[in-house]
Formats: structure tokens, C-alpha cells, sequence
């Protein structure tokens, strides 16, 4: 009945999941409810932006030629013939020594080729008409946003599988999506198990918890980019909870378990797994914590067996879960991003397989340091909170001191990466 | 009526609006609707974590003194006198020799002082009892999880002001926290000027432009924690305008406008701050782009005048009413984070004002790399989604190179800075 698992490498493990990667399909959602969506299309400029050549400042739109005598002696003298206002177009052409007032954002006029800022002109008014003189010379374009400067028509300014931000929806604004073309996102079913476990609103009781899991899982699920779908606590029942995992699988794109992956009485999913004819990708991954993590695929489903030890599970579900769900959201660095940083404290433990530390990553002196954080085990809860990243301390070696340089997978940066394993397949330096 | 404005430091003007922060009010909302909410009381430990000493694994519970004779060659023998799973408690003592099979999570039964993992041993059964052997001695404490290892009663775990990401969602549930009390958000109305503006979803017209920064600044009000509440397009007309301010300042917490601070024909906002009697504390802020940013207090209220340029709209935003919003959050590093970075590309122009270069930011040889993104412009909209930092060159420099260390402000990161503006005083190393 104990089956021996073989443990297999991290990357292979990742690898092996992603063998089974899948794209959403798209759906159209208004502007405003489309922040932190992911594109489904590529966003093209459909027209020049600027549309057309304006003025950056409030000021007068002159020829530059006429202002080539202008000294802080001699002014020069321009006849005022029209007054735009920003989204107006003067239907007038400016000939020589002749000035358009102009605002901010507002179309050049026929003729003009530059503009002088209004705080270095003045005004007078002679025979009913207003003049303006300057005390400077200009050259041609001084002042003028030219068409196109900032995107042109035809160009490529978004690529599907863009996390949607303030500023990219500015630019989709600005090209009149009104509506935007998001993928879906995918429903991941959630099922807790565990014997152990009491609701968060109950009180204490001896030998429980209370699950911490469920509701752990379900934020990550929503920072992931899909929406969750808990589905309850399985019960201690086999047949019970083989039929609520078949059920559960009708109702998602991919399905979590917390807990029931190891060899303990109520451990069912192995058994779960083989009654469905899952295809089980790996039980047993050389990582700590969540070395028991189990990933099957049935039914054209990935189906997660995440520990039931709170760290484990996050730690599980961050590199194997995540990345899944960012490929369906079309993002090519579906991955966190591992970089580099300065441990800064001892780790004396040593590491017979690749560990993950929980971390506390910041800026320091230009470079980033790394503080473990709570107590490194995988039970632990409270490493959770503060933690920002995970220190990767490879299969193999001793402990770590501080100083010492090691790599970070950068779990809560927006920015992800292709594939952050070649990286620590390369020995860190001291 | 041309008023000569007197432009005043960045850190001048970031420091008069804190002047007049203000903490929000605490509310209570379920766990699973707080993820991105921020805490508004201290979070103590009332129990331990673990709450009784408890075994990290599946196997046996046992007296590790009659483990001591226990070799390779010669296996000891233990009497299986009960068997419980993780929530159960045993009510059996263990006597010499004697074992109980525990799951992961259940609580260390009396008597017992080790865990021996069920893969190093072996199960028999005689005369109707079961009985375990094991082949090496372990000492008083092995694979026990003791009382409080992961958090001690009493213990501070969380502080106001924090974020809840899936990690303090744990621990909340953790400690029993079904609802959790919140700051409640602070409603940001936003109102848009500009004669120029379409809406979104209108084609495109001879000189005016789609609004692009409604959509865009309701998002980083969303993204800084708050409720974004947009009230529309302000009149033409200077007496409406002013009813539209006097009537959002009654329905929200902070005021922002887009536009109307320049010295354009429909730049009512100074003149509205006038008749509102308002204290503007800055009109013109030593800075590229956005130089035009006007904040003001009226009311007990911040009224931000931002930029009408996508680009001067964006940083004022980030500057200035960020910062206030998580303040209102109690959070205690309410600004970004500024950091040093190596500048990746020349940026030739001189730097009257100190100057924000849209950037992004990433890893890349341990250090940070800064590569400036789109067309510096206060107009730009594309380099706006592509930033995730701003490149701060101070004022009175002149062009940089690439390869200098740059100071950014980091936008987009989680984590906050209590007063990046000490570290930007000293001149940046090259």
C-alpha cells in the first residue's frame, strides 16, 4: 500500500505541466471593467497620434521665418487673426506677420510652422485689432507636436496577452476601445480536505485548525488573473469524494486541492487520481517545501494536488498553478522573474533538495537583499504574510551565509518571465 | 490676468499636501471580499500556532528513549496501541514500547516525545494487535512541531495599514478573522476639462481627441486603493463649472480634475479655487512634465488639478495623490519606492526641472536597468503603457549616458517608501 514516490527535479516538474498548457478564448468587456484583464488581440494604431500637428503650450502660432529679426531690443509685431480654443480648427491661413492664438493641445493653423509660448509675449491692441510682439526668433517646428510623433498609424502598440494598467487603458482610450477584446478568465475549482480542518469562523478546538488554505488559494487564484470557485471541504468518505471531484470537474478549466496528496488515512486523491485514469505528470517533486505536490491530467483537465501545509501550498501553487493560468491569459512570461540578491542573514540549514525560502526582498545600495522571513518549515502560516519572494537554495548544498549572493524568484512582480529555470540552472555565486 | 507662477521643488510640493492627510475610518467586510484592502487595526496572535504540539508528517508517535538501542542490524519493536488522523485526539498514554500511528496536523498524543516518518518503518500484525519496528534512534523533539514554534499568543503579527495579499489572508483566517476590519476606501471624484475631449467610444474629429485620461487616472485611483467616482466632462461655461465643483466636493473624499490649470481660455480651475476660497498650496511645481500641477484645500478637502497632457496627468497622479490615498489607508510607506538603476540608453536633453523619464524598469546582472520608454513628451500617451517606473533626473543637470546609475521611483511595485524625496537630495552617483 506505501508506494515509493520518486522525486524529480523542479524544471522538469514545471516542464511536465506545461506540456499541458492551454489559451482562454476571448470576450469583449467595457473599458472601464476591463483593468488587470489580459488582451486577447493585438492593439494596432489605427490612426497617428497626434492626429494632426498641435501645439504642446498656450501661445501663438506664428511662420518662423517672420520672427528672425526679433531681439530683446527689437521686438517684432504680429497682427492676431484668430483665437482657437483646444479641438477647434482655425479656418484661417497665416501670411506674413500674422499670429493665431492657440491652446494647449490645439490643431496648427494653415501656414504656421511654430509656436511661441504666451509667457513671452505681450499684447496690445491698436485700431481694433490685437497684436502680439516677441523678442526672440524661432526656427521651423519649435513648439509643434508633430503627427505621428508619439504613434503612427499602422504601428504595433500592444501585444495580446497584456495585462491591462492604467496606462494601457489610456492608450485604448485614446483608440477608442470602448469595448476591449480580454480573454476569459479561467474558472479554477478549489476543494479542501482535511479531517483536521474547522471553518474560519469557528471557534478553536483540541488537535484542529482552522483552514487557512481555501481562502489563501482563492487570493491567489484572483492575483493569478481567474476567478476562484471554492467548492467546500471533501468528506472522509471515498466515494463521496471521488463523485465531488467528477462533479467539480464539470464546472471548471482547472481544479486545486489542498491537502490529501500524502500518505496519511485520508489522503485520497492518489486513489481519486487512478479511478478517474488521470494521467499522473509527477507525486513527489525534490523541492521543500510541497514535495508531495501531485499534478494529473484528465479529461483535457490539470488537476492540482497541492500540499495541505499552508507554505507548502503557496509555494506549490505559485510555481506550478500560476504560470498555468498566465498562459491561458495569453502572457508569453507566464513565470515569476528570478533574479539575483544579497542574503541577509544565515541560513545554516542544509538543502537535500531544492528549497524555497520564504523572503523578504527590497532595494538596497542597487542591489536587492533577501531576508528570510517566519519560521522556514512548511507548516508555517505566518512566513506567508511578510514574505515577497522566494529564495531558491539549490538541491545539494549546505547552509548559506550571509552576504552570500542567491537567486530570488520574484513571486509578487508584476512582470514575469519566460522560463526563469535556465537561469537557476546555473550554480549561484558567493 | 497673465499671474507669473512660481514654481516650487518636487519635494516641497509632495511635503505641503501631506500636510493635510487624513486616516479613514474603519469598516468590517468578509474575509474572502478583503484581498487588496488594507488592515485597520493591529492583527495579535490569541492563541499559539500550533495550538499543541503536533507532528509535521504521517508515521508513528513514540518515546524516543526506546528508540535508543534501535540499529541498522537490529530493529526495535513498538506496540501500535492507537491510530488517529489529523483533528483527533488520542486519549491513550503511551507506556514503554508503545506507538501511535499519527497523520500529518494530528496532535503528539501524551507520553510521546518523537515522530518516526511511516517510510522508515515496517507494519506487522500478531495475536489480533499491530505492531511497528524501526531500524535508528531518534532523539527527544524529532518531527514535533511544538506549541507557538510558527507564532506566539500574544504576539503582533500584523500592523494597521497593511495590504492583505493571499499570504495575510491566511494568517487572518488563521486567528478567526470572518470579517476583517478595513479602512474603508476613500471616494475619488474625477472630473475632465478640455474643450478637445471626445468621448471613448466617438469617432475621431479634426482636432480633437479621445479622453483618455478619465479612463486612466479612475484606474490608478483603483490601483491606490480607493473608489474612483467619475463625474464627467466639466462645461465650457465658467458658472456651471463651478456648481459641478461645489457639487462633487460634496459627494466624495479627494477632488481631481484633468486639465484646466494651464493659462488656456477654459482653464477655470484657478479661478474656481479663488471663489471657493481655497488654499492653493502650489500652481507650479519645478518639474517636467506636469509643471502646471495645482493642488489645493478647501473644505477639509484636497482638490488636485492635474495636468490635462496624459503623460503630466500620470505623474502628477502618482506624485501627489497616491500618496494620500494610502496615507487615508494608514498605510506607513505610502509613497513608491525610489531605487538606483543603471540608465540603459542616452537621454540627451538638458533637465531645467527636475524630470521624470517614463521608464521600465528590470532585472538584470543583480542591479536594476532603466530603459526609457516612448516619446518623452508631457503629451505622450504610449509611453504610458509600457512604464513601470519614472527615471528622476534632477533639475540643473544636463544630458545622461547610458550606463550611469539613475535614481527610479518605482510605480509599480507593491511596496511603498516612507520618504523617497531624502534619498533623490543627494546628487546621483555616475
Amino acid at each position: 500500500m506505501l508506494e515509493k514516490r520518486k522525486p524529480i527535479p523542479v524544471d522538469e516538474a514545471v516542464r511536465r505541466v506545461s506540456e499541458y498548457q492551454k489559451q482562454g478564448k476571448t470576450e469583449w468587456v467595457p473599458l472601464e471593467d476591463s483593468l488587470h484583464r489580459f488582451l486577447a488581440e493585438d492593439v494596432k494604431a489605427d490612426h497617428d497620434v497626434p492626429a494632426f500637428d498641435r501645439s504642446p503650450y498656450d501661445g501663438f502660432a506664428v511662420r518662423a521665418c517672420d520672427t528672425a529679426s526679433a531681439t530683446r531690443e527689437k521686438a517684432v509685431r504680429f497682427e492676431v487673426i484668430d483665437h482657437i480654443g483646444a479641438g477647434a480648427v482655425s479656418e484661417k491661413e497665416l501670411g506674413p506677420f500674422q499670429a493665431v492664438r492657440i491652446m494647449t493641445g490645439a490643431q496648427i493653423p494653415k501656414g504656421a510652422d511654430a509656436v511661441v509660448m504666451l509667457e513671452l509675449t505681450k499684447t496690445d491692441e491698436e485700431g481694433g485689432k490685437t497684436y502680439m510682439s516677441l523678442k526672440r526668433p524661432f526656427k521651423p517646428g519649435d513648439n509643434i507636436s508633430k503627427t505621428g510623433e508619439d504613434a503612427q498609424k499602422g504601428s504595433s502598440l500592444l501585444k495580446r496577452g497584456t495585462k491591462i494598467t492604467p496606462g494601457v487603458t489610456a492608450l485604448l482610450a485614446t483608440f477608442g476601445y470602448a469595448s476591449v477584446p480580454v480573454v476569459r478568465k479561467p474558472v479554477v475549482g478549489i476543494i479542501a480536505t482535511g479531517t483536521e480542518l474547522l471553518n474560519v469562523s469557528d471557534p478553536l478546538e483540541p488537535g484542529k485548525i482552522r483552514n487557512s488554505n481555501a481562502g489563501m488559494v482563492c487570493a491567489q487564484v484572483i492575483e493569478a488573473g481567474a476567478s476562484p470557485l471554492y467548492l467546500g471541504k471533501i468528506s472522509d468518505d471515498f466515494d463521496e469524494s471521488y463523485e465531488a471531484v467528477k462533479e467539480a470537474m464539470k464546472k471548471v478549466d482547472f481544479l486545486l486541492t489542498t491537502g490529501g496528496v500524502s500518505v496519511g488515512d485520508f489522503d485520497f486523491l492518489p486513489a481519486i487520481y487512478q479511478r478517474l485514469g488521470a494521467n499522473v505528470l509527477f507525486n513527489k517533486v525534490a523541492m521543500r517545501p510541497g514535495s508531495v505536490t501531485t499534478v494529473a491530467h484528465a479529461d483535457d483537465m490539470l488537476l492540482f494536488g497541492l500540499s495541505g501545509n499552508p507554505s507548502a501550498c503557496y509555494v506549490g501553487f505559485e510555481l506550478f498553478v500560476k504560470p498555468m493560468i498566465q498562459t491561458w491569459l495569453m502572457n508569453d512570461k507566464p513565470h515569476s522573474i528570478c533574479a539575483e540578491a544579497i542574503l541577509t542573514k544565515d541560513f545554516p540549514k542544509p538543502n537535500p533538495f531544492t528549497r524555497f525560502v520564504r523572503a523578504f526582498v527590497y532595494h538596497q545600495d542597487g542591489k536587492l537583499a533577501a531576508s528570510p522571513v517566519g519560521l522556514d518549515k512548511s507548516s508555517s502560516v505566518t512566513s506567508l504574510a511578510e514574505a515577497n519572494a522566494f529564495i531558491i537554495l539549490p538541491g545539494g548544498t549546505r547552509g548559506y551565509e550571509s552576504g552570500r549572493t542567491v537567486k530570488v524568484l520574484l513571486i509578487r512582480e508584476e512582470n514575469g518571465s519566460e522560463w526563469p529555470w535556465t537561469a537557476l540552472s546555473q550554480s549561484s555565486k558567493s
